[in-house]
């Protein structure tokens, strides 16, 4: 038995209340792009409702060309407006760097990824980080508001980070 | 007054109720692939509680590199063994091509961007796309199991896609 079988049985429980379609633009016009971390439920600690807000999540919740991508299509044809980045305390980004990560792929595998793991050994200084790639890109430009937290996986608190 | 603003309140609330800290690895050792789609609450979709799963959202819940990367820093760092991969209907990357998008980028901007921007016409095929991308990433290989699903907008339901 996986995890995954149990998932499924949570799902049919899901379906069985599930109330009908809504529509496919965020009704928010929001975009959130936070770390793929466990222990951030994003529509609780927002309280988002489902048909609200475009969730992008990855490793670190870093402003990579994917998270660009997803940015680009989000603003571009389903209207949002707004961007909400989302780091947080405890993050499994600052216990590495990206040389050993690929360095022991490189040792197991024979090969070396061509891509960056984008570790970063400071929670402030990589949101700032997240907030200039935007800032810096010809092709998401369409928000009203771009703004950059810190979750406290201790508190459950958004703590902002500016420029 | 942002959505933002009224989110932020939303926190503030989430945070009053807030029960400590959890650890870091994820207790169900899962990682799940989901679009950014504002409809799919990923957490509520598979009952999935704070600190059990990975959770990583694309436009498309499409397997880029960044997903890679993710997924290889999920696996190789925090023990994740499962993968869950969830496309879902009336999805917008079934509604445009990448051609036309990058043009009318390329239009307004004068720049076309360099990366794909990933839009699909068939979801099982491009369930089958990401199952396959993963069976063939080198890095990505710690899984013991490794399922593709479409999950429906109108009734709650995932419906698994097989090779």
């Amino acid at each position: 038995m996986t995890a995954t079988e149990d998932l499924l049985a949570n799902n049919a429980e899901y379906a069985n209340n599930f109330e009908g379609p809504l529509p496919l633009p965020p009704g928010k016009h929001v975009a959130v792009l936070a770390c793929m971390d466990a222990r951030l439920d994003v529509y609780r600690i927002l309280g988002l409702h489902e048909g609200e807000a475009h969730v992008i999540r990855n490793a670190g919740g870093v402003v990579t060309d994917d998270a660009i991508r997803s940015l680009a299509i989000s603003q571009r044809l389903l209207g949002t407006q707004e961007i909400i980045l989302i780091h947080h305390t405890d993050c499994g980004m600052l216990t590495f760097t990206d040389d050993d990560f690929k360095r022991s792929i490189q040792d197991e595998t024979g090969v070396k990824p061509a891509w960056a793991a984008e570790a970063f050994p400071d929670l402030a200084e990589d949101v700032r980080q997240s907030l200039r790639r935007i800032e810096n890109d010809p092709f998401v430009t369409k928000h009203v508001s771009l703004r950059g937290f810190v979750f406290d996986v201790a508190s459950g608190k958004l703590d902002e980070v500016t420029l």
